[in-house]
């Protein structure tokens, strides 16, 4: 295993593995391709049933990536070695690790990662599950199971390896950039390829002829259906490559607007459906001639044992799967979390503790003291009614005796008995308790069936689907393998140790050493140990760097998602310290926050000052970063060469940061201004317009927003209306089109590079966080959002069930949220109003109202979100939505007087006022106070209390229940002595009046009726 | 050396092969190309000083060889393995036999040959000299010494070495076609990539749209030009590359008209120039990174000896040289023939016999007992004047001092001599005989300069053109090597061996030993004997497959081209037999020839009943083709596997049968007739029209041309007319473009496939024959190559000196030749004139006259061919040259009477008459016979011998002379009586215009002045 040090060797080396290993090996497409996966040998062959086993070199073309060769790995040219495996060979992750042996790199001195991808090309109607291959870091493959190509569902699928070689380059030669490693012969990469990145880069990005490209374009779509009507299916897909080709390229001269990128693609999609469509009705017609007998060799596991344990046992239930992603570690675990114990009541097992673990490459059960068998049971079988059971003279009927024969029973011994109140021939069936075993034999090809995920997929000829590949199952219950065959797997009592160590097989001698064994290998079967582990790690590392980590905490609850991905990727925590180079820290703080925590999975460090204010990372700030030139990445594994995997590591980061660079850098060539106008190639929606005519509505709301929130003078008015005018310009800079996550952080930085001033550039970095600090921040938000929801709803938009697609929710609660939390007046209905006339389209009253009822909604969960008691809630919410930040203090003080400790009487005195007009039939309004007709003293000193005491309607829930806490004894007093239901009318409707006069002091402010207790 | 039987085996091994060899292996290009070298790293790498070796694959497309995957070997995407070395290692072609050797292609268990290939690429301004490679009789490579691309001087030369891996593949697995044979993985090459080439193939040769595919042509040149604008050099080779492709599909699709043709070229040229050029610049502006200090060795050779043997003794010189071009083998041998005595004169060196002997790998001059040494001589040398050398006291002067010290000479010796009529001061100069071998190292490397070819190139630093590398020298004499250095190469004592034995390095003891030991090591040197031996196989072989080989013999001395080519590809004439499909022997029996000779050297075969009358190969016969499927080929080497040659050159020639039966199979889906309008896609020449305006053009002549011919009646008219009207129709069949020797038989075949009729077909087959034998043909040759001449000449393409590009001297031939033959009357002013007027420019009376006369000067040599003496040719022409038939009449008979014995006397008599009448001055047209005004007798007695003898001018020469022979006595009898030149004008005129009228008997018959004995 000598180590190839050339780019070429590497190429010959993965020839003579692939090759040895029974694959075609074919040359790289005679057309320019994106991606291995267009060359025929793959985007065709994998159609169909006939099996195929090929790799080769595809040299990749994506005018995007073209960096004018300044970036040390990113390039408008690299070269992939591609490898299709169809069907799946059963142990295609061995075969890859095995491959990279080849090439020298020893999974145990590295980091090598199988991390989540779910490859979708719309452009081809193509998706597959799988994963990015990471190498320190570094992606170098990417490997999935390609699930459908041109709309066609694929059967078998197939294994899509694909190397990125220069990445491997880098990686294997330790190297900064890929331009001095030696390409071969001693003549370096960067003499082959560097000056021909840089002509394409410009070619690409600034000279293309955009009305000579899209004439090919058209050209090209033209004859690709000229081929297609004649089922010339090479040449089609040739001239669909070409098409897909000239679209990169006008895509990268920025020529093509988000409506016509729509168009391209279905057109792309179209024609590359009919190459697909027609491939497959070829080699139908040519009867499939690769296609072998199938040699499916049934897998046949072992018998159960002829004689049980008659004792209880601990059982044991692994299945091994290949990585799965770190939301499927999480909803595996939910799944057998409730599943296990109902099916162990359904299997009527006694059982002891059950314990449940997930990790990447394990779903684990454990089951204590689970009992030998079944307990016998007597069922009690109801039979026909009695009198249609026997005839006249006691004997069976036909139904009697059909029912007897249904239940193996003698008719003669059957009787009549009672049974849910009536009588009804019975039978007592007998039950004996089956072994456990048998009913585990049964039974968990179900439960692993019931293990359901989000998105899951096809690998072999089982049909089954699963997040991931099964690839084993260890079933003891004790030490006595429970055999079952699900997915064409085995069950047996083999596991398989931690991925770097190359997943060696371990024996699991019975089910209560299987903890022990594990934990031997090196595996952290317990999240939350392994999160444990994963955070003192990150601390101490960060520590000794002289910082803090930031984990990036959110919600009331501190939770990491960052920490909860990261713990679901390995089964063995170690942290890797490394760094970065600190003249990348003049990037924007959120760059490489984003940077190193969404594309690397990594912690960032900042300095403690910072760190003692706040952990959240995503906090616009514009004093200078204190982030420190540092990151703490996650190995799986353990610190055999730990250098190895952090220089790996920063150079990864190395590359992103100076792609990020290069962005930065192109954008801040213009304004921010000068970006504005190009808002009209992004589409906002087809009926709602461009991004710029959401960004000109958004500008005549914000001023109707910033006075409803009291601006004033033009040192308010005018930070606002420029800050709403550039909000949306950031949009179609490369470094947000690269990095959509970072829109309007971005924005806020250069406006500050444009000259912008601070307060403008904070609102527009702040407009996208649900609250943003500033006061500008939050018109500026509020615009945007109440833009959204009343255009989105107006266009028949509004969301429907679990769908969201435009994320209305979201908005909602960024309505609602900022005016509370700022304790902001701000009437809702108003604004709806007013962005209803901005719109493009009608929106009704009705639609509006709509609106007003959908953000109440999210208010009422922000409410519960913030503590307040359900009731309470719904008492104030009853009586007034349209100013969150009212309602909050409403909310606040009902749940005060709600604690006091004369609430109860109280309440009681206001509700039996309330209660007892409810009872009437007639609309209170009908009712007025007489004074004159009042006959008893009780009621007079009522009427008088309330005289006195109420002085126009209450604006607040303290006014309001002042004023009822000072009526309460007069109320106890005229409910003690009078007798409200008078039989004179006139006095009743009089007393009725008066106190209607009291419940109406609730209006606007509570319904109090909502409350507990009333 | 495992022998790979799989293509993706042969890829694997020859990247290994060549990667171990310091070659760079990279990746076939992106963008179709039609071969290796279009790739930029060939295009691009081969400019400039840098170093550069590089090996990759090349799938390359080339849409007109599609032949919807039915030819066993010939296909429009072939893959190329693609090698440069730059600069020359100095064993390039030992290199390559070596990677054949890892292949498992022992070159001693086949016949590997190196076949001249002068291969250029105009449309890339490209070209370079070297070799197809072939295998049994198969090309599997080209190799070619690059002297030029995009129109720059390579220095250094590139060597390319370009395998086609299919033939290969087929070699290796000794197939009969590539479909069915492995691919790799178990995957034969036709699942590969059968499918894929017939659906190419139709849609290059029937549906890619010609409008769309030009407009791409037109954008991609546009694009081009602009890239090149932005100095964007990749980018725009790869539009060079695309426009390319565009014209090769519209030129496939028979889109391209040649007029066209010249213009896409000349385009497309212009843009390969351009990124050369560019290209060029850019690496002088980084400086060649890839330049290192030059290693230059300069080799030393040995010294001459400090003594010599002072006997005679014998020399040798054998200059090795890599396989020459048949041609240039017998120019060396020309040019050694004459120089080697002259310069031996030169040396002043005594020598005995001079023997000389070239064969493809050798260059051998071998001179019998050598002088040791030059003798020594005295040369006077001629000093100033003697009175300019002697100053008034007689010292000498400065002239004289000068002259002293040049000549190395005591001052005061100067004497004055007699030297050619004057006095000069002179020196008498002794030089002492050098040593031969110094002599001889001085003058050999000068022997090896003047060796000039018509075609020579550069290989290596020492900027030497020769033929082909020269790579070894032996000089030798006696044992003594004669060291020299020329071309990079020393002289030594050692030779090398046949090709086949992997030329084995055989050390030359002594210049005596030389022609024991290369026969001994199985090399026949002298031309001769290998071509007898060549003919005695052959014959024998001939013999064994019961008939007759067809050596095709032309001209008076029956030499064979074929045979003269085929003796100088080898050095050990081994014959092999072979068969093909009698099936093919219903193909043009003209096409199998060509096929045989032309393409593989192949001496065919025929039944011995045919033979006996002819074995003329290219005679159109309409009779059953006695052809047998058989073929003769010489292999270099012996008969160790020879089965397996055999098997090679067996399927060779079956593709290529398989190939023109393609073509004929397609050609014949239209009658003849319907090509013709396809004419007008041709250009004749852009001042004269298409071929269809030629064609419309003969059609007229044709008419006039049967007239003066005599054509008389319906019988004879028709079928000329028809014969004419179809011959240029095959011009634009598919076979005709393939093979364009077989223009006009293929008309022939055709014409009778479709249904005309067999005079028709034989004429139109025999139009290009020098002298068809047909009348029909004669007059369709007639009218066509009177209108090239006259259309020709009017346009003012004349030839001039050595030039005649449109072979218009062989025109001229074609015109008098059958006239004499078929012995037929014309009147070729006549059919000028009638031509001039079809002519779509003015073809004046002047031009008319050169064209007349260019004619006659034709005629001249011919006549002189047919063996008449010279004077009487002259003496013929310069009275009648414009009816060739009758020219030739006139000369057989003055031919018999100057043959006469009383010649002279005849000669002499007439001969008197013309004489006196050329010493006068006035005009003969004045002169009248007055009969009373003569004076003596005898001139009355010759008068009236005229009167009884002249009845009107005689037509023919014996008419003539039969009047002047009985003249000659009054004649005698006049000139001895009479003086003719009388005092009396009357009279002097009077006897004057006697003569004249005897002298004018010869007008329009003969000058007989011309004569000699005149």
């Amino acid at each position: 295993m000598t180590k190839p040090s050339s780019f070429q060797e590497i190429i010959l080396k993965l020839q003579d593995f692939w090759a040895s290993h029974g694959c075609l090996i074919t040359q790289p497409y005679y057309t320019q391709v994106g991606a291995g996966t267009m060359n025929p040998a793959t985007f065709l062959r994998v159609l169909g049933p006939e099996p195929w086993n090929v790799a080769y070199v595809e040299p990749s073309v994506r005018p995007d990536d073209g960096r004018y060769g300044e970036n040390p790995n990113r390039f408008q040219l690299h070269t992939q070695f591609q490898v299709i495996l169809k069907p799946d060979p059963g142990n295609p992750q061995e075969l890859y690790l095995e491959s990279l042996k080849a090439l020298g790199i020893d999974p145990r001195q590295h980091d090598i990662r199988f991390v989540e991808d779910n490859w979708e090309q719309p452009a081809i109607s193509a998706w597959g599950l799988g994963w990015e291959v990471w190498l320190d870091g570094q992606e170098i493959t990417q490997f999935t199971y390609f699930q459908q190509m041109g709309g066609v569902a694929l059967d078998p699928v197939s294994v899509e390896i694909t190397y990125g070689l220069e990445r491997i380059l880098i990686a294997l030669n330790n190297a900064k950039a890929i331009w001095n490693e030696e390409y071969g012969a001693g003549v370096t990469y960067g003499e082959i390829r560097r000056q021909e990145e840089f002509e394409h880069s410009k070619y690409y990005f600034e000279t293309a002829d955009i009305e000579r490209v899209r004439a090919m374009y058209d050209l090209f779509s033209a004859e690709a259906d000229a081929c297609l009507a004649q089922n010339l299916i090479v040449p089609a897909h040739d001239y669909v490559l070409r098409c897909s080709h000239m679209f990169n390229i006008l895509d990268t001269r920025g020529a093509v607007s988000v409506a016509e990128r729509q168009a391209f693609f279905r057109r792309i999609r179209e024609l590359a459906k009919g190459v697909a469509v027609a491939y497959g009705e070829q080699r139908k017609g040519l009867e499939y001639p690769l296609l072998k007998e199938s040699q499916k060799s049934k897998v046949k596991g072992q018998n159960l044992p002829a004689t049980f344990d008659l004792r209880p046992s601990t059982f044991l239930l692994e299945i091994g799967v290949e990585e799965l992603p770190a939301n499927d570690v999480d909803s595996a675990y939910a799944t057998i979390s409730t599943r296990v114990p109902t099916l162990l009541d359904e299997l009527r097992l006694a059982h002891g503790d059950i314990r449940l673990f997930t990790t990447p490459r394990r779903i684990v059960v454990s089951i204590d003291s689970l009992a030998p068998n079944q307990p016998d049971r007597e069922d009690l079988v109801k039979g026909p009614p009695a009198d249609k059971a026997f005839d006249k003279d006691g004997k069976p009927t036909q139904a009697a005796l059909g029912f007897a024969k249904k239940n193996n029973l003698d008719p003669a011994t059957l009787e009549a008995r009672e049974i849910d109140g009536g009588k009804y021939v019975a039978a007592v069936v007998k039950q004996k308790g089956r072994p456990t075993p048998e009913v585990l034999a049964e039974a968990l090809p179900k439960l692993v069936a019931d293990i359901k995920f989000e998105k899951s997929m096809r690998w072999n000829d089982s049909g089954v689907a699963f997040s991931r590949p099964i690839r084993w199952y260890v079933a003891l219950l004790g030490d006595t393998v429970i055999p079952f065959e699900y997915a064409g797997v085995m069950s047996g009592n083999v596991s398989r140790g931690l991925r770097p160590y190359g997943s060696p097989e371990i024996k699991i001698a019975s089910a209560d050493k299987y903890f022990e064994t594990i934990r031997e290998a090196g595996i952290l079967l317990d999240k939350e140990e392994r999160k444990a582990s994963i955070v003192e790690q990150v601390n101490q590392a960060a520590a000794l760097l002289g910082g803090e980590a930031i984990f990036g905490y959110v919600g009331a609850t501190r939770e990491s998602p960052l920490l909860d991905e990261v713990t679901n990727l390995i089964e063995m925590p170690t942290a890797v310290m490394g760094g970065f180079n600190p003249e990348f820290l003049a990037l924007p703080r959120d760059v490489l926050i984003s940077v190193m925590k969404k594309h690397q999975r990594y912690f960032p460090v900042q300095s403690k000052v910072e760190s003692q204010k706040s952990d959240e990372a995503s906090t616009f700030d514009l004093r200078p970063s204190t982030l420190l030139p540092h990151f703490i990445a996650i190995r799986n594994g353990d610190d055999i060469h730990i250098d190895t995997v952090r220089e790996g590591n920063e150079h990864v980061l190395g590359a992103r940061f100076a792609d990020a660079n290069f962005f930065v850098r192109e954008d801040v060539k213009l304004k921010l201004e000068e970006y504005r106008p190009k808002l009209s190639t992004l589409t906002f929606h087809t009926k709602l317009g461009s991004m710029l005519d959401k960004s000109d509505r958004i500008l005549k709301l914000g001023a109707e927003v910033g006075a409803m929130l009291g601006f004033k003078g033009i040192d308010e008015i005018k930070p606002l209306g420029r800050a709403v005018y550039l909000a949306k310009a950031d949009l179609v800079t490369q470094m947000v089109t690269e990095m959509t996550s970072l829109q309007g952080i971005i924005g806020g930085e250069y406006a500050l590079r444009s000259g912008e001033s601070a307060e403008v550039a904070k609102a527009i970095s702040e407009q996208y966080q649900t609250v943003p600090q500033s006061k500008v921040g939050v018109a500026l938000a509020l615009a945007d959002r109440i833009d959204s929801l009343v255009g989105l709803f107006g266009a028949g938009l509004a969301p429907t069930g679990a769908k969201d697609p435009f994320g209305l929710r979201r908005a909602a609660i960024g309505v609602v949220q900022p005016l509370i939390e700022h304790g902001m007046d701000f009437d809702l209905a108003l604004a709806v109003q007013k962005s209803a006339k901005t719109q493009p389209l009608e929106v009704t009253a009705d639609v509006q109202k709509q609106i007003l009822e959908f953000i109440a909604g999210r208010l009422k969960v922000v409410l519960g979100d913030m503590g307040f008691k359900h009731d309470v809630i719904e008492a104030v919410l009853a009586a007034q939505s349209n100013n969150p930040a009212g309602t909050v203090r409403a909310l606040n003080q009902l749940s005060a007087w709600v604690g006091r400790e004369d609430w109860s009487s109280i309440l009681d005195g206001f509700a039996r006022c309330v209660r007892i007009l409810r009872s009437q039939t007639v609309d209170s309004g009908q009712w007025t106070v007489d004074e004159s007709k009042f006959v008893d003293a009780e009621e007079k000193a009522l009427f008088k209390a309330v005289q006195d005491t109420v002085h126009g309607q209450p604006s607040t829930v303290n006014e309001f229940l002042e004023i009822v806490t000072k009526l309460v004894p007069s109320i106890t007093a005229f409910f003690d002595k009078v007798l409200v239901m008078a039989e004179d009318a006139k006095v009743k409707e009089n007393r009725l009046g008066l106190l209607q006069k009291i419940a109406s002091l609730a209006n606007g402010i509570a319904d109090l009726s909502k409350l507990e207790g009333f």
